[in-house]
């Protein structure tokens, strides 16, 4: 791992638009970019700009313009990595790009790797580890929930508690060595007892931590729930209804593919990840058999279950799908979509009310998709069935394997500290213990670390970041 | 069209990146973006700061922290736009793009039409109107040859060449016009001569232009070639031979998607636009049939025919294509490409040359497209048969149907002027037509325009430039 090259990357989204911007960093950034960049007018040589500034310029290749492009230019450590650091603006052509690029990379810059630039500013310390996952995370969130545990986490909200922990398991250490130290004369340096509530204090914290890794997980990924129903129950209309106006927003300003987010669905915030199912029914047909059972291994994968019934066409089938779903439910949350009431009476309403398995624990919507009506219905029922516990600002959340991994080795530990402490192990056992609780939150934040983690964390970023 | 407005919009390109910028212009440029914007550390307002500087500070949205950002602040009349502009660079993510945009909003700003920002600049005078439909091409541009032609307009070449045509004109037309004034007296202030040489050379600059658009035409859009041969006889292989390292560099670095650009391949900075076809064969099937008439039709659309043949698989077919095509090579280019030559021997090599019709006009080339043998000489043949003339840096190549058409108006205006003057016409005459030239060549430059132009002109732009 060289940190003493020069990287260039395109850092904006792939693709063609008004404007992209490439990033150099390095210690060759100023002078390779001048070697490259043409001051327009009364404009100076990116060298001798003062930094935090902007600067009119030319990229030439040979005799001929490339590009009019803006410069900025940033000083180390005052920069994203904590290197010197020049962004240029340049026409977000395809072809501009590519050559900008390419007349850097002549020029002595190296292509960044995946996530380089942020690797780079965790190693000039910048950033934790935490914090540089983060940065990851945050480009990636598409909920205000997931963005916000992302933001808090790359702001250091994570890393000010892990740090807070640090200090205590120090002093927790230290106390206890010390006793070691003298310990031909059997001193007791430290109370007992409030050694035994430092623990437990240690201890709740990493346990609240380790289990918010359920919350994270969900609000990071999305809450997972899986539509059953007949073949044309209405689920894709279903799906269709749930794409609020929001995410229209969303498509028509950047373009977005609803392919690749089709399904995972925004409501007030929160995402649902829409798992896909076949269509259920009843049949000897081996190979439907086959999609119809990973349907429901599937539905294993949910916390929440939406049944969809065409309320027009009640027959065998759902007796099937009953039976095969209720037994699924135990610690999941059912909802009851009956679909197409616009087509039935209110008397017939108001029979499926009372006898539509009446003992059966589910949340039920009566709803037409066709009509958008009771919509909004749904969606809350989503939310309650959800269970998210409300979040404040501050709160640490933890979302990430990596961090849950740690924290839950970490959490062994104080265990076994506390339970040294209750049966008077000796005090070197106890002081391993400790340390190894600080080892395991130290991987989190990249003070200990090695090559193989760095390069699995890394190369999971966007080029350019 | 309102003007005092101020507009955002995400001017990098569509979707998730490492950064992505967000562009805000107008008079309340500077306020709204104030609003959103809380300075961290020891920094300013954006108000406070100077002008092309670069500002770190968070987009708050109630009392959580949306993003990190930069503000890059830029005051009237320097700016891109001529008004005052800011510039925040945030977070590549879909999800804060979208809501730093809505926070905006939300604060007086009203979203960009595509091209706004662009439009803009050419109300304020920072550019005409032919370099502001530069921008968009060179958006555009994924050649070196079409770039350059944009680059060059943009950069005003054009609007130099038509800034020193319509000096030329105006002199003209007051000299006329100044002997109008004393027509009683019947004073010949111009010298008759002179004046027809005057006309001669305006004449020539125009139709140099006018007849540039042929070559600029193909420049921009691709020299159009059509391959036909039968279904298996390697259109595709083929296709992706030519897809050259160059190609390969752009889709890694950028993730572009090879349909949307599949059928445009470079060679040496020349696009060739390969129009789709359907393989022939002779068929008695009546769908087939239209499919076959229609790939015949398209080849009129083509200024190269290559004509691909599988050297192991001589059939009747050949002779029907051959019937088919060669008459429809009168004012196209000819490339007859025997595939699988690594299949045949060389003496069967030698009767292929000596022996296929050898009366028709054609470049011959012998390949293996499996074994990529000579491809370069199909690249070599290819850009032979383009035929481009060498542009040097500074030639005035238009590339823009509106401009060709205002071209082709004014030289009209032009050849009644000469006429007028060999005839003898009366100066009011000549003076109109003056005038009517100078108005055509106003129309490019914008000089002369309305509002359903300009509306035409803008709508083919991106959002956010």
């Amino acid at each position: 791992m060289t940190h003493n090259s020069t990287i260039c990357a395109i850092s904006t989204p792939a693709g063609q638009g008004g404007i992209a911007v490439i990033r150099v960093s390095g210690p060759e950034a100023i002078d390779v970019s001048d070697k490259v960049f043409l001051p327009v007018g009364r404009g100076k040589t990116i060298k001798k700009q003062k930094p935090n500034t902007l600067n009119h310029g030319q990229i030439a290749k040979g005799d001929s313009v490339l590009d009019e492009v803006l410069a900025a230019v940033f000083h180390q450590p005052n920069s994203y990595t904590g290197e010197d650091l020049v962004e240029i603006s340049c026409h977000g052509s395809t072809y501009i790009q590519k050559e900008i690029l390419k007349l850097l990379i002549e020029n002595g810059c190296q292509l960044a790797r995946p996530g380089e630039f942020t690797q780079r500013a965790f190693l000039n310390g910048k950033m934790d580890l935490s914090q540089s996952e983060a940065v990851a995370d945050v480009i990636a969130s598409a909920s205000a929930a997931s963005h916000r545990l992302a933001m808090n986490q790359m702001r250091g909200g994570f890393s000010k508690e892990l740090h807070r922990l640090r200090s205590q398991l120090l002093h927790f250490v230290s106390l206890i060595e010390l006793e070691l130290d003298f310990g031909e004369e059997d001193v007791e340096f430290a109370d007992r007892n409030q050694l035994i509530q430092l623990a437990d204090d240690i201890h709740v914290i990493i346990a609240r931590l380790s289990h918010s890794f359920s919350v994270g997980n969900v609000l990071k990924n999305g809450v997972p729930v899986v539509i059953v129903g007949e073949t044309n129950a209405g689920k894709s209309t279903l799906l269709n209804l749930l794409l609020n106006d929001d995410k229209a927003i969303v498509s028509e300003i950047h373009g977005t593919t609803r392919d690749a987010i089709e399904d995972v669905i925004n409501i007030q915030g929160v995402a649902f990840r829409f798992i896909d199912t076949a269509g259920i029914r009843d049949t000897n047909d081996e190979v439907e058999k086959i999609g119809i059972n990973r349907t429901f291994r599937k539905i294993d994968q949910a916390s929440i279950i939406i049944w969809m019934i065409d309320t027009t066409h009640f027959n065998t089938e759902i007796e099937y799908i009953a039976d095969k779903i209720i037994p699924k439910t135990k610690n999941k949350k059912l909802i009851i979509v009956f679909n197409k009431i616009d087509k039935i009476s209110p008397e017939e309403q108001q029979i499926l009310e009372e006898e539509f398995l009446p003992h059966v624990p589910a949340e039920r919507i009566y709803l037409s998709a066709k009509y958008k009506k009771n919509t909004e219905k749904l969606e809350k029922a989503l939310l309650k069935a959800a269970n998210l516990p409300e979040l404040n600002t501050d709160d640490v959340i933890i979302s990430n394997l990596r961090h849950y991994e740690a924290l839950t080795k970490a959490l062994k530990s104080v265990e076994r500290v506390k339970k040294g402490l209750k049966t008077k192990l000796s005090g070197d056992f106890i002081a391993q213990d400790i340390r190894e609780c600080m080892h395991y939150l130290g991987e989190i934040t990249g003070e200990i670390t090695t090559d193989e983690v760095l390069v699995n964390i890394f190369k999971n970023f966007c080029i350019g970041k």
